[in-house]
């Protein structure tokens, strides 16, 4: 792609290096916001450069967060006694619009991934360990997702753990509400007939 | 969507401002952009103010150029008496790419769209028609997509031309090269019938 202008040029690389978005994306996005008023382009650099500058995650369970604690570890109607290992933030935003958990959480940061150069250093584990240690916690649910690095970082923590006084558990994994079992793929499958569950407890959640 | 930041929630909102991007895809570019060093927002954010504060548009086709006159309108070699006229700086990039037109451009700057609000006056028609009045252009080739709002700018123009000697052309509309005529549809396919050009001239071009 051959550009009239530095400067144009120079935006669209900018923008081409956000995940996702491509160079014919990137050139897209920029001349839209060089159609709009200035204003534009400044808040969004504003809001962009402010983000980075002065987020503040929680002290407790690494969410993204204004104060020290995050609200979800400053309620005290949340129950102490549980805590929900997640990936990252979105993950805690997708729980939470279940309004179904009660607990608080802990953000990872990522996933142990040797293809990636992430080791167990690079996320917030020693302060869960740390955290089943001052006592409080009673169980654990991991939250990651089912993959290979999802399982080692599962079982990476749990081995962590040794000899502390917590139960752990994994989200329950099957057949989606609502899904016809002829479409769902066999391992899915398979597991939720394994993992299968009292006819009275189903009814509860229902 | 409930953010537990702020200063988060802001920078999501401004970046799902951009077109085709939801608040999803924003909270992905955001959290990316949160786990990368600061230079990268840095350089993100100055590289688009820098092009918004300091862009610059020849003076004769409004083409967008870090000089007062544009590479292809400064080029001595480029033919004047031609000028191809499209709707943005992308149209101008596609044709540059084919290396087949050695002509000029002129960028309109978008569509006379009533529906969105843009009259001929928000458009480069005026700078245009003045073009032709000079003398140096003979014909002039019409490249705006081929929908409602393309053919009536083409005939705004056309109109305004009245009286004037100059020439104008459309791009040929047909089945692309390569396609299966089966698939083609019957507007494109009828066109290219009623269009239909000397089999002499068809072979030169391939």
């Amino acid at each position: 792609m051959e550009f009239s202008s530095k400067l144009l040029e120079n935006a669209v690389y900018e923008v081409s290096q956000l995940p996702g978005i491509g160079k014919r994306t990137a050139l897209r996005l920029v001349l839209h916001l060089l159609k709009q008023p200035l204003e534009r382009t400044e808040h969004l650099s504003n809001a962009l450069l402010k983000l980075k500058g002065e987020v503040n995650f929680c002290k407790q369970c690494h969410n993204i967060s204004d104060t020290e604690l995050c609200e979800i570890c400053a309620n005290p109607k949340r129950d102490e006694s549980l805590v929900c290992v997640v990936e990252d933030i979105r993950d805690v935003m997708a729980i939470e619009n279940t309004s179904q958990y009660n607990g608080l959480y802990h953000v990872l940061g990522g996933k142990i991934s040797p293809m990636e150069g992430i080791g167990p250093q690079d996320l917030n584990i020693v302060s869960l360990v740390n955290r089943v240690k001052e006592g409080t916690v009673k169980e654990l649910i991991f939250a990651l997702s089912s993959t290979m690095e999802g399982d080692t970082t599962n079982f990476y923590i749990y081995r962590q753990l040794e000899g502390l006084e917590v139960t752990t558990s994994t989200i329950a994994r099957g057949i989606s509400v609502g899904d016809e079992l002829e479409y769902a793929d066999e391992v899915t499958l398979g597991r939720s007939i394994l993992n299968r569950v009292p006819f009275e407890s189903s009814m509860k959640t229902t």
